[in-house]
């Protein structure tokens, strides 16, 4: 089953979420105005599932049953696939130029795929077989999966179990016959509100001692024990406001959530590792390489708005054609564009699991992410340059509604004749989100932080190159091992 | 007269400002809470005049009665002045977080200052005299002066007078016996709702047709016909919020005002500058001149509290000694203080103009401002890599001061066991402030536009340089032209 | 017919060259010792043919007749077929640290390809076949093609026929029954003393003035009239020195020839297009396309070297483990490893054209060629830091060898105790043979200027990108045109 | 007594100096045409204390005598004094395209005298009398200095007294009453060949079991026990060739030289410092600062030449107008100017020492040196983008030159018709001289790790920086301290 859009949004109603937003409890989060914009966003997931031009990007045949199911919740098939994962993503990125907030559970459904079919190779559990039926409800009931990975970790120096308060890593409180209690909370939780089930992942490598920490499982996100916290965005509380210009982007936005797991219940059908600590770090690493090519993916698209936005503003000032100008927008698209073919690249140049589903190749995924940890600020820096210092200066919506002052901005805020001042108006405000304000998160700081920060990339990228083949290379070629004999 | 902050606040209540934010006009400026920050932050540039520790820095002795003034009404005497004012602006940096919005009235004046000495000696003018007499009045009275140069410039790519809509640059309308009268509007005017006056400078280059926009006066920003419309910033109504947290810097902030002026007069004895289409460009030339080099001072200031909330998030997330933690701070210093360098070295490079005051040195305060266009961009980048996504995810105050669910943010959002959750919680927002927040656009855009946009910036280099020279040394080290001969 | 390197190389004594080097007419160019490093190079590329593990990538089956030929002149059948290229590129680069210089040849044929079936739909030409023709009988003798393209354009400013000069493009200057005759120089011709062939080629966009420089042929190089200059390069002489240590890569190196055609004659079944002025941009944009591509493989192979060098001194100087060496060298992976990232992205996302093989991507090729005009420098600064300033003080290996003084530097310049003195030498002199020495212009130069300078990848960056679509996605997510209904 | 350039040489050919140059003993250094140049750059030393124009930069009053002496042998006794230093050695840079090396021993004897001085008051030596006795003999005698700090070091992981092999660090290997015996090497040691003087200096932190290594003399150059193996740099036997265009920059050169002292005997009255470990790292650090200051004058005077030639170039090949290179042009002034700008800001903020000479800032110093190891690397880039390919693939000198082929180069190789031929080749020969050839190790390997690599700077400037103040800035700033009132 294929929800549309308002399908899904009339399902998340029927959720039964313990969510709290700038100190109160939301009854209706569908139609919350600081919340909407973030359902719009999942919701075009859905959308573009029944749009026939998009249709071949946005679904998949399910490995499980064969029947058709949407791309977030399939498991990738092929580098093809994978391809198909990062181009759906851009065009995502480019029709709501924000974070579309599904991509980390259809990253962590296909890292848990494969590494459960690993743990029950080597442990003799039964763990791909539980997670196999738990997708397939999921694929069933086109459900919403929020990926929930990073733990609010306290003393970064520390391990899981040597932290004072030894809850700052979800972990096991209890082990019963018939399922598990778990406790602690995830940051950060992209799109937790919007989501039907939290599929919950270890965040580290963990050690002996830490073996309560390595679990993970799936859990409605109405369970008994789950407390959500909207975390703030800059500019929120714009969207309260009367009026759809100074929000910038009016209709669609990110959610970042403090998810509180306070002892809830697990039954065994939906815990799909505990305990087993030599596959954390793989569970990690898998679905880490995942969600650093997906950045490959959005962060290309919410970039082409960017573009676009910075080059009608120029239009709109009447320097399109300055030297200066036309050579920073051919910056701007040349930073976008090799995010995008890192993005693609380490999608081409995947692997199959021995689960059989596909791996992006983790030394250029990581590649991928790194840049993304640098271009997308690049791409605000030199927008903010071409837009002018108007981004920061100009008036409210309500000032251009006044009867009185109104005129005033009306006459002069204009740029170019030909465009109606209130064109330009929009223009700066939606270059002011993505820079500055409601959705500069999805293009800033997920592209800094999420799927890990630039250090964890650098790691990665040094551990995944064979060095000691490169200075072999060296050590031919300056002939301290034997020199390749040409002619031999 | 040396105001202190508490007589400066009182003197704004003075005024009859015609005032419009967020669609309504403002009675109470001082104490309205949107804009007392930016109040706050131009009083620190009087209190710091009665301060022992900074007093030598942030007052002088005037030039035109020998008594002491506030430096941001001083005249440069010398390369030591200039390097005092870069120094003052540091420490108002450090102070405030962000701008304190009147080093463009100081600028302005010693700009003025100059141009109209050289305009008197060319055209048989009485400009000086008058604008010493002006000058006196406002050191006399301790006033907060706002420079106001950028126009609204409508169509980019066209002269004042070919515009569509001639009012799209500030122009004389009618002249008379007793003054002339002025229309048009100026943009980003920084502090111009925190000021007594404004000192009306015009744009840029003007040729013969545009005569009428070779126009210098001062007018009260409470005279007939100006408007003054507060522009938004990003998050500013957190500031009309309970509580002091998600705000950032409760404190301090900036100001930028569109200024209105519909048919305003102005009384020959304020005319510093009318027609002189010759001198339009020495004055935006100086003026820059002085600006490009201020920014050498607060972007230096303010990046140093970018700098200790970031080692300090840092410390509260324990990886303080973390090699790659202490190589970004390394690089956030060496950042700031190659923008601070550049600012000491355009002061003590200075040159007396013919009216006596100092100059700038002005291509290396344009090299100053190239960098400011690009540093504080890499700094927020890395105190954002530092702080980590909880940047853009925390809950509000109130969920933290909530009864139900404050408990969990203050157990799960804790760092290190020995820091408070809520000091965490602070340097966050203060981070976040100044990267996306309240003062992100005194951090960010202003460094990017004000004083000019980076091309600006660009071709002053270019033109103050002395390629023919540095060519000549080229051909000559190249044997195109005769070698030196050592020996000679 | 595969030849094996040593093949290749009594086939090139077989030519008839008119070669001159350092003053002096070369009689002997196989076996000069300035010139053999560069042969070894391209023999490199008929050696791999030959190996059982680098056999797939290096060879394919002819679109002309099946059989198997070098796949440097081969016609791309598949987007695989272009990620096989870079892949051996980057193969190539890693065993030769430099340009092996058949690269051009390879994107001529395939550029020449379908540029002449297109002009002949267009014009009822033949110059396809022609093409065909000539094409069977290099892959049959398993030929080195030199390409052709750039002019030495005199003044940069004006088109070819507009020049004081008019001989400053290659240009036809006899049309006659059995053929044409061609005058002109080409600049900057890689390998061309070490192929047997050149293919010529238009440089520029050609208007209706310029139709005699609309020329494209082929030549032997050892035909009548053609003059080759062997240009110099750093550090050329110590290929003449005693000893293999100073030299840096004793095995390989790049070779630049300009070439002279002074009234060279061309039979028709050789000439490919002739005054086709409104397809001489195609051929120049199909062809840079290719070689952009190109430059994905070698200059990440090249980096790969330089990479495992700089680790290797880390090694011998004691400090591999040292967070900010680590960073480094995890940098300067991370840079190689995004240049090959957008080389296979432009490979993969390839397109068919008309004659049936593949172009890659233009958009992103002429990203990755960006990119290369930049992270080389950047792994060269960091190989330098890395590998100290020894890099430029070493002794010279006779002084190494000297009786009284050498064992001073065994002594002395030995690293860590483990590692012999001149292994550390040796690894020195390689960096430093990279990164100024005889293979620097392959990795430095070439990746500034080969297939085009930045300027060029600029602009087609900026016309390929639909810049249309991009405000089209801003207005709408603005608001300035109709909003997307995510409900619809 | 100031000696003429010319008597200079003559005093060089006076010593008798035990130097190897590439396997040979070498006799008549200053005729050897590999050393002349490098000669010429230190004569250009002492020729501009003789010019009108330069002299007031060029000498000093000797605040040991009061007589004039040259300034690279004076004491700096003002902040105006480090300002005139940095602006001769700008001079000298645009004047030799080189590094000129005196500047060691300058900032030697300024390390030396304060330090010193603070030694005899700690440890009631009499070490500065000593030095002063002998820099008055220096200043008397117009003598060249060689500052010799670095030693070979070995391995780099491991303290002086902790080598495998003991000799790893210049040390006292017998103390007599009539003076000490040294060993060791110091390695890059810049115009040590060219000078009558080394002044030895440790080059590290030392502690209690390094004794021996804390040791500080004056030995000739020509003392028995020392040898001088002269380095190879790139390009360098192309000043054995005939002709004086492929070398680029024929005039000047630097020289950098591996200084073995094999037991040399150094009288009492030359030991300025042994066995005070606890003095190294001031030695050390108070030389650097001095170093790091000194590169804020040379590279900008390097860079200058480099900016001649590119800017030379773009009008030589008709393109000097365009956009793109205009604005690579004022990008290249800007990273130039930056360079200077910071080293006359650590210049101006310098501070008196206990002795009475002034030192350079010791945070901007090292900011100055940390731009240093990046800006001229990416000038060298920028002006390869301009210069184009042809930097690496001109012909020979001797082609030019030839009867048959030479005509072809003339005619081809011309740019722009008004500009003749060889001036274009020789423009590109001196950019080729300065990116790779001969004297690009002093504007690039120079840059990097003259005074100490990049990562000594980021050490230093995160130590000299004032953490503490900066956290206590943001604390008070987001209220985790008490936030200031501004009204108190």
């Amino acid at each position: 089953m294929l929800m549309t859009a308002k399908e899904y949004m009339e399902s998340l109603r029927r959720l039964k979420l313990n969510l709290y937003l700038l100190g109160e409890k939301v009854e209706n989060w569908v139609d919350n105005p600081i919340i909407r914009p973030s359902v719009n966003a999942v919701a075009m997931t859905y959308k573009l599932a029944h749009e026939s031009q998009s249709e071949a990007l946005a679904t998949a045949d399910s490995v499980l049953t064969g029947k058709k199911v949407n791309k977030f919740n399939a498991l990738f098939q092929s580098t093809d696939d994978l391809v198909q994962k990062v181009k759906l993503q851009r065009l995502l990125g480019q029709r709501t130029a924000c974070c579309f907030q599904r991509c980390v559970g259809m990253d962590g459904i296909n890292a848990v795929y494969s590494t459960t079919y690993e743990i029950d190779q080597e442990h003799g559990t039964e763990y791909h077989h539980r997670f196999r039926e738990w997708l397939n409800y999921v694929q069933e009931n086109d459900l919403s999966i929020s990926g929930a990975m990073t733990d609010v970790k306290g003393n970064r120096g520390v391990a899981p179990s040597e932290q004072a308060d030894r809850d700052m890593f979800v972990h096991v409180v209890e082990r019963r016959s018939d399922g598990i209690t778990i406790r602690g909370a995830k940051a950060h939780q992209t799109g937790a509100a919007n989501s039907h089930e939290m599929l919950i992942m270890p965040t580290l490598r963990m050690r002996e001692a830490d073996k309560d920490y390595a679990v993970s499982c799936a859990i409605p996100t109405d369970a008994e024990g789950v407390t959500l916290i909207y975390g703030r965005q800059s500019c929120d509380t714009r969207k309260l406001e009367e009026g759809d210009i100074d929000v910038g982007n009016y209709n669609f936005g990110g959610q970042e959530v403090l998810v509180i797991l306070d002892d809830v219940f697990v039954p065994w059908d939906r815990v799909f590792m505990c305990g087993e600590i030599d596959f954390s770090i793989m569970l990690v690493e898998r679905f880490a390489a995942y969600h650093r090519q997906s950045y490959g993916g959005c962060k290309a698209g919410i970039g082409d708005v960017l573009i676009g936005a910075a080059s009608s503003m120029a239009d709109y000032n009447g320097v399109r054609q300055a030297a200066h100008i036309r050579d920073k927008l051919g910056e701007m698209i040349h930073l976008a564009e090799t995010i995008h073919a890192c993005g693609l690249a380490c999608s081409y140049e995947g692997w199959p699991t021995m689960a059989g589903n596909y791996q992006a190749n983790t030394l250029l995924a990581n590649v991928c992410k790194l840049n993304v940890t640098r271009f997308p600020y690049e791409l605000c820096r030199l927008a903010e340059d071409i837009a002018g210092g108007l981004l920061v200066t100009t008036p409210s919506e309500k000032d251009f509604r006044h009867p009185v002052i109104g005129k005033y901005i009306e006459k002069y805020l204009r740029g170019i004749p030909e465009v109606p001042t209130e064109a330009r108006y929009r223009m700066l405000t939606l270059i002011h989100a993505m820079s500055f304000g409601l959705v500069a998160p999805s293009y800033r700081t997920e592209s800094m932080h999420g799927a890990g920060s630039p250090q964890a990339q650098k790691i990665m990228i040094e551990r995944e190159t064979d060095m000691e083949h490169k200075q072999e290379l060296a050590r031919s070629i300056a002939g301290i091992d034997e020199r390749e004999n040409v002619l031999a």
